[in-house]
């Protein structure tokens, strides 16, 4: 049986075409520019050469014409006929209060994903848009919708409400939704495992570090607590985004500059985080690239993503009455060892070790603290795409 | 010597008379109602009773005056003559970057001060009414200015920068600068006294749990960093203020509730906290009888309440690299056991063992942890106008 699936963006589209027999992947790839002038889409099959398809898409709905195409091609297709797919699996951004876990898309569920999308405008409606497409284009293929929300949707009141009236929880939902869901819950079993021990028995605090970023505190497999909220703005500094800071800050810099919601949702969002303090780049090579020439601000933009994370790692820990775990997943929590190192500096006292030997390691499924570390720091390679496939599988046997 | 501390709020003006012999307060009070109707004045000398003084007050100018009245009073008063007062120390809300002490004021204090009230518009201006006033009042009487800022300008820069664009930093001073300073100093001064250590060996977190209400890393007796931000709004839940939060929610509420900035900054200071969650009220007593009874919201927002202490504590224990003392202080940090125990629920990871026949107490110092408990849990009443007379005496003399 094999599963594609789908991650649409704005103006993108990524895909993996996985055969759920040895979850071996078939074809990955990414189409790009979708609605605009110079389509790209970037298709590898397993074991064959990288094709670049240049194509103008005017939708999504042409985008995964070209995928499906690329699928099936002769020379650099993954697979004999469309007919071998047997279901898709879509990521869906926000699933509201509504979604706990991964669903089989029927109408009712394609409504109430609509009326979610007032709570990630920027994110639901392209994710609709591939749904939508698939329906044309692969008619009476099951599909099934995984939320980036849904993991986080175990999480007690005390922690997902605000200090708001409690009158704009009960009229617009806002509350903490978290996100990353899909990836926290895979490196947190993927933890258990690794350290051969129940999942239920764990306290866990994954962070999940790639150009957005977000931690998250895993007690015995339920996520508690995670630091993005209502958007996926809050929590710890990234590539663009400042995560945390006084929510009064909004409207001092609404008058003193005179911007409204959209300028001042723009300036939190593109060109804050990392960027914005070094001034160099959102791109963590390119910073620590800078601090390491000298570059104070670049190295200042380090320390002040560093400290955010290690202090959700202490708050976290405090949270749960203790820490077992803490696992580094995504971009810069998968490739920088300096990244782990100045994290975890200083956690002694929670019992973590970090042996600089074994941490001197990128993208491979590792324990980085000494043998007597009592609390083990793994680094652990997401993989939202095979969750995704996993649970759409599951949902269509 | 005798000094005169005063604490000007925008319609109030607290003040205590200090004997900085033995450090006897001599006369406190409050005025109340400046500027509006029904002016009051609770004055109480050492040793007498309670007077009020019905008396309208058109400035802060004469609630000064009717305080030095009251202070001289044969009956009611405390000292025989105004000369008796050697300095006047004031508190003022917001240092900026410039004030990381206490300070004489000169003519250049008072246009620095004028410069931070952009900083700090509802807290700064009254406090410099004051400073006028008795400028006018008492002329020749040397002043000090004591603020709430300064023990927080040790932080390291990777403490209280913002990841915003570094050009907001620069041109508005955009930053965490950190209130109650004089509060956080003085219990975690009189922690070390009481462990019978150095404060230059200890990490102490200090929780100043009033009706507003912050938390500090106190790293060697220096503040390294602390829960308030730019503005006394962010960091824990207080009575009515959100603290933190995702900040994409102020501009959901801007387009939502068609709100401007001054309406956004009433609901997060003024409609919030534990008010907003509870709808009972913005007093403990009030929510914790709510609780008891068994409202569920009222319950709802004391378990976010603690949370939001309790992850501050973990945060900073990781931020220090360790944890020897946590110090409760304030009208809810001495006050409320339950407060302490739910807070300390679950940390005893980080060696706190709470003693619940010692923790049975208020307002009194008290090591409230059991004696084998490595890190230990004080309760130490705040006393920042002792503070303030303290550093005003030292700095006349």
């Amino acid at each position: 049986m094999k599963v594609l699936v789908l991650n649409c963006g704005s103006s993108s589209l990524k895909y993996q075409l996985i055969n759920m027999e040895n979850e071996e992947v078939l074809a990955i790839g990414l189409a790009e520019r979708i609605g605009i002038e110079d389509g790209v889409v970037k298709h590898t099959a397993a074991g064959k050469e990288k094709v670049t398809i240049k194509e103008n898409m005017a939708s999504h709905k042409d985008a995964i014409r070209i995928v499906l195409e690329a699928l099936v091609d002769a020379n650099h297709g993954a697979i004999q006929s469309m007919d071998e797919i047997a279901a898709v699996g879509h990521r869906v951004v926000h699933g509201g209060e509504k979604f706990s876990g991964s669903v089989v898309i029927t109408d009712e569920v394609k409504k109430a994903l609509e009326a979610c999308s007032e709570l990630a405008p920027l994110h639901n409606p392209p994710n609709l848009m591939g749904i939508y497409a698939c329906e044309e284009i692969l008619p009476g293929i099951p599909m099934v919708g995984v939320f980036d929300t849904a993991f986080h949707q175990t999480m007690p009141k005390s922690s997902y409400l605000y200090a708001l009236p409690y009158e704009l929880y009960e009229q617009y939902k806002i509350r903490r939704y978290g996100f990353h869901g899909t990836s926290h819950k895979y490196v947190a079993n993927k933890a258990a495992e690794m350290l051969g021990k129940p999942l239920s028995d764990l306290k866990i605090v994954t962070c999940h570090l790639g150009n957005g970023a977000s931690v998250a505190a895993v007690e015995n497999g339920k996520s508690v607590d995670t630091s993005m909220g209502f958007t996926p703005l809050e929590g710890l500094v990234m590539g663009t985004r400042c995560g945390d800071m006084d929510p009064a800050i909004t409207t001092f810099l609404l008058e003193k500059e005179n911007l409204d919601a959209s300028g001042l949702n723009n300036l939190m969002n593109k060109k804050s985080g990392v960027l914005g303090i070094s001034g160099v780049s959102s791109d963590f090579r390119d910073i620590e690239t800078a601090a390491a020439e000298g570059n104070e601000r670049a190295q200042l933009a380090l320390d002040v993503y560093y400290k955010r994370v290690k202090k959700y790692i202490g708050a976290y820990a405090a949270e749960m009455g203790g820490l077992d775990a803490v696992v580094f997943t995504a971009g810069l929590g998968e490739n920088s060892k300096e990244c782990r190192e100045e994290v975890c500096r200083g956690l002694e006292f929670l019992g973590i070790k970090i042996d600089t030997e074994k941490n001197n390691v990128r993208g491979k499924e590792t324990v980085v603290t000494t043998d007597d570390s009592t609390t083990k720091v793994l680094l652990i390679p997401t993989n939202e795409e095979l969750m995704i496939a996993r649970d759409t599988l599951e949902l269509v046997k």
